[in-house]
């Protein structure tokens, strides 16, 4: 079949909003669960323009369309979408209300996709474009669909049972908090709408999304302890069926909106952040009365129990091991110069595979040599994909979805050169500053009460000394073979614009902790550990206190380490990892990867 | 004349309430410019209740009465107030609304003067009673002024020239910086209700309220540069006329309200935080079209020019020498057991008087023996003042307001014993952290961008690890001969309540840096310097980075230093400090105090 262009395809957009009246349409990256990682059969960005990257969206019209992506992507925007179909703005500053009302005339009607978008973004748009005579109108269904021919199906993957005993709770007693929440509230129900929410709820699991294993579905959960999962028939098996037992009603999905109209009289939630429009439209013609209010799992959620956070630990120990023999074999291979940053990436994800239960990666995995490090969120592609050079910094940053739980860790090495080639003093003090930071955090004591806006600079102090900084932030939370994003806690800079710095950190909840430097064009550098917050007994405590056990280990690189840099303390922490890092992987390594276990952990 | 009690003074307020068909009125301790600290003639809540805090508010019916305070005053209170007349209240726990809706029926109209409170206040109060039937209505004059026969006069000081060599810039200049402001809001003038405001804007001083040298006046300023100050023609010499200039149109402070209706159609603004209930409806009255905006004047007062730094430089080392005189007096004093919280802090305002150009302490001095000392805001007087022990911790936070700058200060000393008694070593551990935290905060360096919020952590990190910490902020902003806590900036908490940690910290900014450690009824740390935020050069840095110069120099008492928990680099910064201390001061010093500043700053 002759592959469509980009400007046919544009241009069969605009006849199908011309064939419906409309004047634009608005083309996010979104799913109908507000989700961070999307299904193919919903990447109607990519479709539409050529964009690969992972945020974004454009706006349409009959005479001028635009994309609009932010600083990650500046330059890969250039590459993969013509600009004479799609001027190109940037974000934040440049503004879609800004663009539409330059774009459309007075009297305009803008069609977005319900289903795609929260309430707030709808009615934060319509107050700046409606003095300008612009309408924003809800698309009936939407116009992409029906013109994007050999639009993948979702994904039908059957979705699983997550075994009590990996979950620590069974989904009835969840639920029975939900309820308590409900009552508490006033409400009747709450519409629970973000897919890992309702894995968590229901203790199930999918392979709907990539990376995150969730099924496609939505949960209504009632004040009586009692819930309606709506998912496609096809994905339930009667092991399924018989986990969820009787309180959970299984319907086809295909009648969650008419479910919606269910609630006359009743009060009912939505999360502001992952409810969509057509959620809270189907309730209100239905007669409900419908409040936003935070979705309950989320703090629950992010509080591990003592099976989830073993689970982790458990987690950890075969990551460990993968990466370690992955760094092995780098270390000895790379300088030789035949490794690409792709083969790594795919040497990395067949250790994972051998050394343990390993379903899926958690994210595309960041294998990034020289310069491509400098890029914080680098995706390499067949287009991107550069040999590694022997006598230059590499880090790669990637996790792995275990059943007991999900990893993510960076490591940032030396590839010797036959050569010799050594680290240069800039790179080694950059190194050093942010693993000065990295002990700060895990380090941390802290009282309850404090949040992670708080303990960021914990991280960054000794990258502020010598006047650098990173431009992410510090650490953000993960799930139990979940997201490896999940909210609502964060480290990170106050002022960063990311949700979740002001979340109060809890015993249980875990963290990234990831502190980083990039050179532009040169190198970059991040050490990323997971870690779990946890009580803290203190003689003559007075309040309650908290700190982080370390969930990941494996070496670092010394070759990187400035000593004359480290404290007495930190250098002490240094070696009490390594020590761990031994006891835990040696009895998962044998012969030269042992040995080089043995090398890498030695006090420095 | 027969002293009124406060049974008799409760009662005329009722009646005077009766005679105004009220039933109830609202009595805080505030004047009309919302300021800090009030003159006695707007102390009405002290006057009614015999309270003598500096925060709190009482409310009054015809047939019930209670005060509002705060933690710090919750045995003061109970000293004080007859709870026959008043009942306590927990502030902020209790709130007034529930408190008049409690006492009050449907229908009730409970009085307030607008002169004393903020819109803010009064919107957020009504939207909570007004469903009860309560209506909160403005009094047209103060119903305890007309019961209160001997209420002190506003004091009737005259204004005074704060010289442009001190002040570094003409007000003309600054004027032209507020028209810009103005002009680039679309307002045609701006209300200045804060006295600091007017002060700085205006470079002038005055003797009106105790601790803060400003005169009691409003200034309206207009698009075009000129301003209007409305000020008891009696404060008014020619020589501030000459200053004040032809573009500054001086009025008797009362045609302010009348001035307040000259602007029928013209926008203007006033600030939420300072400008009374009485000035919106002024404004409203006369057709003005009046806005919310923060006082223009607040961040150019905050960001200290050139002059005013050197001031403030100037100032600390005439402090530093009363301070240091003061410390050796004591020392060598105190241990015969014959001082007192009282005459210590009135020898070292006698110090301050010698050494100095000291116009007033710039607060009460906060003189704290032995349990005192863990109240961080105890406020000695005839009744709770008590000798020094010898064998004990002693902690004094005083300041005082010279020409050239404000001054603020706090060091804790351990006061010797005839037997040899030392220190525990949980006072040296607690007193070393709080100085590890101390350090942190004055060596820390960090991009621009950053806040007060963000720093916070560092000078608590050292408690925490011991499982404890302080309540109260770690650093305020403060004036130049103007008020010892100035806004906008705040390192705090971001939780804690108080305004300002989310300030962007810019160079020219003064802070106090003043962590502490209080143990209840035992003993209490603080360690507090002023620090001026400066650019910092650094080699390599990518963008703009700021850190702190120190302002304040008196000795640190090493007795209570544990030298073990320090690191290298802290005992570097302790003895780099102490032989600054040393170099400042040696010139003002001679014989004893001389030899015992030598001893104090050897280094560790």
């Amino acid at each position: 079949m002759l592959m469509q262009t980009h400007e046919a395809r544009l241009a069969a957009l605009r006849a199908e909003l011309k064939r419906r009246d409309l004047d634009g349409f608005v083309v996010p990256i979104s799913d109908e669960h507000m989700s961070e990682y999307v299904g193919e059969y919903a990447q109607r960005l990519g479709w539409l323009t050529g964009f690969g990257g992972s945020a974004g969206f454009a706006a349409v019209t009959l005479d001028r369309a635009a994309i609009f992506v932010d600083g990650r992507y500046t330059v890969q925007v250039r590459e993969q979408v013509d600009e004479k179909l799609f001027e190109y703005r940037s974000i934040p500053g440049d503004k879609l209300a800004d663009w539409l009302k330059d774009a459309c005339g007075d009297g305009a009607k803008i069609a977005y996709d319900p289903w795609l978008h929260t309430w707030k973004w709808v009615e934060a748009l319509e107050q700046q474009v409606e003095p300008a005579g612009i309408a924003m109108v809800p698309a009936q269904s939407n116009p992409i669909d029906a013109v994007w021919a050999d639009r993948p199906q979702p994904s039908a993957a059957q979705a699983i049972v997550h075994e009590d005993a990996l979950a620590g709770r069974p989904s009835a007693e969840k639920r029975g908090e939900i309820a308590d929440w409900l009552g508490k509230e006033g409400l009747d129900a709450v519409v629970v709408p973000a897919l890992d929410s309702i894995a968590w709820l229901l203790n199930i699991r999918g392979a709907d999304v990539s990376h995150t294993p969730v099924a496609l579905s939505y949960v209504i959960a009632h004040a009586d302890g009692s819930a309606e999962l709506f998912i496609a028939p096809g994905k339930v098996t009667p092991e399924l069926s018989q986990h969820l037992g009787n309180a959970v009603r299984v319907r086809d999905r295909s009648e969650f909106v008419a479910a919606l109209g269910e609630f006359a009289g009743k009060k009912v939630s939505v999360d502001p952040d992952f409810g969509v429009v057509a959620i809270a439209q189907g309730l209100r013609a239905g007669g409900a009365q419908f409040v936003f209010r935070q979705d309950p799992t989320i703090l629950a959620k992010a509080i591990k129990n003592e099976r989830e956070r073993q689970g982790h630990r458990d987690a950890q120990a075969q990551d460990g091991a993968a990466v370690s023999r992955f760094l092995r074999w780098l270390g000895e291979t790379a300088p030789g110069g035949e490794v690409d940053e792709l083969s790594a990436a795919a040497k990395l994800e067949g250790f994972r595979r051998e050394h343990g239960d390993l379903r899926d990666t958690s994210f595309d995995t960041i294998s990034a040599a020289a310069g491509h490090a400098a890029l914080p969120h680098y995706k390499v592609d067949e287009d991107s994909n550069i040999p590694i050079p022997p006598g230059s910094i590499y880090l790669v940053d990637s996790g792995g979805q275990y059943p007991a739980g999900t990893t993510d860790i960076t490591r940032t090495v030396w590839i010797d050169s036959p050569g010799g080639a050594q680290p240069t003093a800039e790179m080694k003090d950059r190194f050093t500053r942010v693993l000065k930071g990295h002990i700060q955090i895990d380090r941390a004591v802290f009282p309850q009460g404090t949040t992670g806006g708080q303990l960021d600079v914990l991280a960054r102090q000794y990258l502020w000394e010598a006047g650098v900084d990173y431009a992410h932030g510090t650490g953000h939370g993960v799930g139990s073979f979940l997201g490896v994003h999940e909210g609502p806690q964060r480290i990170g800079k106050p002022s960063g614009g990311q949700a979740g710095t002001d979340q109060e950190l809890h015993a249980g909840m875990i963290l990234s902790n990831e502190p980083g430097y990039y050179k532009a064009g040169a190198f970059g550098i991040r050490i990323e550990n997971l870690v779990l917050t946890e009580e803290r007994a203190i003689d003559g405590a007075e309040g309650r206190y908290l700190g982080f056990e370390t969930l990941t280990f494996v070496p670092l690189d010394r070759k990187l380490i400035e000593r004359s840099l480290l404290s007495a303390a930190e250098i002490a922490w240094v070696d009490t990892y390594h020590a761990r890092v031994r006891n835990l992987l040696a009895p998962r390594l044998s012969g030269e990867d042992l040995a080089w276990l043995e090398r890498e952990t030695e006090p420095l």
